[in-house]
């Protein structure tokens, strides 16, 4: 007997029938006792769809608009799906953004959610209804309607449960939970029983698609209980929590990948003082976020820095960068974007300082090169060449896992 | 300058020109000086497609989801209409039913509008906005979406232009007027200049399917003058309002035509008192609407009673008046589904008694046969066999306007 927050994502609620799977898995959960309250993405395609509507009519429409616009597809997934409730017999009502209280600040198309004016939720859920509630909006201090950009939806559902003081918070995909590694990549990659709010937040910095960073922030800000399940499988999924067990013989939760990464490396750069803050504010101020920096001595009285953008920021990197040579006085810019990060995550690595040294044991092995290395408290990132990564996750997880799976 | 509320249907939004053209003739007003609020119905199909997706999943759902569903079709267009506006130029900003203010009843699917809290709109207006607004939808006092009904949106620009004292309330259709008889069926139809309210209820009652009543007769409460024109013409419409310029030569301002009829005849009524009173209460109480009804004495101490009613109730009505044989007594029941009621329309024929008797001229000369008439101050109605009803709309029309269109 609790109050379970459940979210679908857009390809749980595609078409009939998963909306009817999706009324199934719901109107379950209530009939268990507890009260459900739901929040549902677009259909499928839906946002896309109206995306392109706009665009054959303006090519630049203002952002309040096209959030007036594309909140409709969360409503139509909402009603559709209260239809479906109704047909099971359960008593249900769906509610948008403003009817739900769900109030943002005024940023049209990437708003935050401010608070949650909860009483309108409150009053259905004691009058024993299953509340639906459309994800990735909300409304302004003008009454207008916002959306909250990518991963606005598991935002929506947090922000929900923490309002709720719901007992869990269920994200509903079309995967069925957290893994070691890419479970479509790697053989033998598992799936992990529960994992940390920081874990789950560097894996999903370093491309695990799961859940979006935002929600996660959230969830542990307000000590959220997530759970990862799928919509289709019907087994238990990843809980996302405080603190997850530990899993003695591993000390990571998993291995990552991330092929957006370009580097570049300032080769021959005068030793003098500032020259890291005058390069990176430089970046900054041209809002180029860097990833990973390494510093290191070159021959002579130089030294060289490399880092590493996202691959959509190179070209602006290194335009801003030749533009003032001058005042930075370097030898020449390398720059890459044949590459990728692979990383390993996990609480545990903070009391074993042999896990970066496994790791490096294992690509080595493998004749993998490592061009960088970034540590964390809880991540060992490495660069290697774009052609080399799918195995060095292969290999990083059967070094780590390989016992445990009788490799 | 005056504020003009401009009304486009869905054929008029169907497609990205189609919401171009109307944008067009949003900002042309607004250029001319004008405040510009805007009532759009949904695209198209829009509608029909949505009623169809939750048919797929409920084939009953509830009203209050259909309309949570049904009104994402205007916010739809109206954020698009939006876009358009913006391309040209023009500060715009469109609102859904709640914000707008509109307040309706708890009949969902068939709302009806209490009021309208016009703040936001004014105050948009204010600041030089075009404001566009859903039409067909407001919320009611639980703030829950609903949706008007058939004719929603004329309603909810009539509705807006009675609450901010608009001078003008344009319908814009994919008719240009409102004609003397259906120009597509009658050659030598003409376009009305003016019309009053009344005479339109009438026209609008018998199937000239221009205007919903709803919106006419609160036109009509509210002193609000209407123009019926077309989005696509560039012509001048025509007006609806309370005293219009009287036609010297003509006294009437339509001939309409209704297929949608069917008669029954009940024979050999005793005259008894109290027995009209006994049959139509019983249908009354069966939600069947009597349109014309025609008493008349029969041979020895009978009489017969004649009414119409709509196709759909016809056998409904039978069945009704067959279990109460024995409380009504009569001999038989006839009935027709086989035939039309044609009829003509003017305010100036209260005071024209020989109206009546030119209609009744010319199906004479054309040969065909009058089965029913109702009359009433500013309407001649006629029953004919439904094989001569084009022809007779066509005669009654030459006979009225023929010396004015040269025949």
């Amino acid at each position: 007997m609790g109050l379970i927050v459940q979210k679908f994502g857009g390809s749980s609620v595609a078409n009939a029938d998963r909306v009817r799977n999706v009324a199934r898995i719901i109107t379950e959960t209530y009939r268990r006792g507890h009260k459900v309250v739901v929040v549902l993405s677009a259909q499928g395609d839906t946002t896309d769809d109206l995306i392109e509507k706009a665009r054959e009519i303006n090519s630049h429409p203002s952002k309040r608009e096209m959030d007036m616009l594309l909140s409709t597809g969360e409503q139509i997934s909402c009603a559709l799906c209260a239809m479906a409730i109704e047909n099971l017999g359960c008593p249900v009502v769906s509610l948008t953004g403003w009817q739900a209280g769900v109030r943002t600040d005024s940023a049209y198309g990437n708003a935050r959610i401010k608070r949650v004016d909860a009483e309108r939720i409150r009053a259905e859920l004691d009058r024993n209804a299953i509340v639906i509630v459309t994800g990735f909006q909300g409304i302004n201090k003008y009454d207008d309607i916002t959306t909250l950009g990518r991963g606005g939806s598991d935002t929506s559902a947090v922000a929900l449960a923490a309002a709720l003081h719901a007992d869990l918070c269920q994200i509903y995909t079309d995967v069925d939970g957290v893994y070691t590694a890419d479970p479509r990549l790697v053989p033998g990659a598992m799936k992990l029983e529960e994992i940390t709010f920081d874990e789950m937040l560097e894996l999903a910095t370093l491309g695990a698609q799961v859940l979006h960073n935002r929600s996660v922030e959230m969830a542990k800000r307000y000590n959220v209980n997530l759970e990862v399940i799928s919509s289709f499988s019907g087994q238990p999924g990843t809980k996302v929590k405080e603190v997850a067990k530990t899993m003695e013989k591993t000390h990571i939760s998993g291995v990552a990948k991330d092929k957006n990464v370009a580097r570049l490396a300032l080769v021959g750069l005068e030793d003098e003082p500032g020259i890291a803050f005058k390069i990176f504010s430089l970046l900054a101020k041209n809002n180029i976020n860097v990833d990973i920096i390494l510093q290191s001595i070159g021959r002579e009285d130089t030294k060289d820095i490399s880092f590493t953008v996202v691959k959509s920021d190179m070209e602006a990197a290194r335009k801003i960068l030749e533009e003032h040579r001058e005042s930075i006085h370097y030898d020449r810019i390398d720059v890459s974007d044949n590459i990728a990060k692979v990383s390993i995550v996990g609480a545990g690595m903070i009391n074993n300082p042999g896990v970066a040294a496994t790791m490096f044991e294992a690509l080595f092995n493998a004749g993998i090169n490592i061009h960088m290395i970034s540590t964390s408290e809880i991540k060992v990132s490495v660069l290697v060449d774009a052609a080399d990564a799918d195995r060095a996750v292969q290999v990083v997880h059967d070094k780590f896992y390989g016992e445990l799976t009788g490799k």
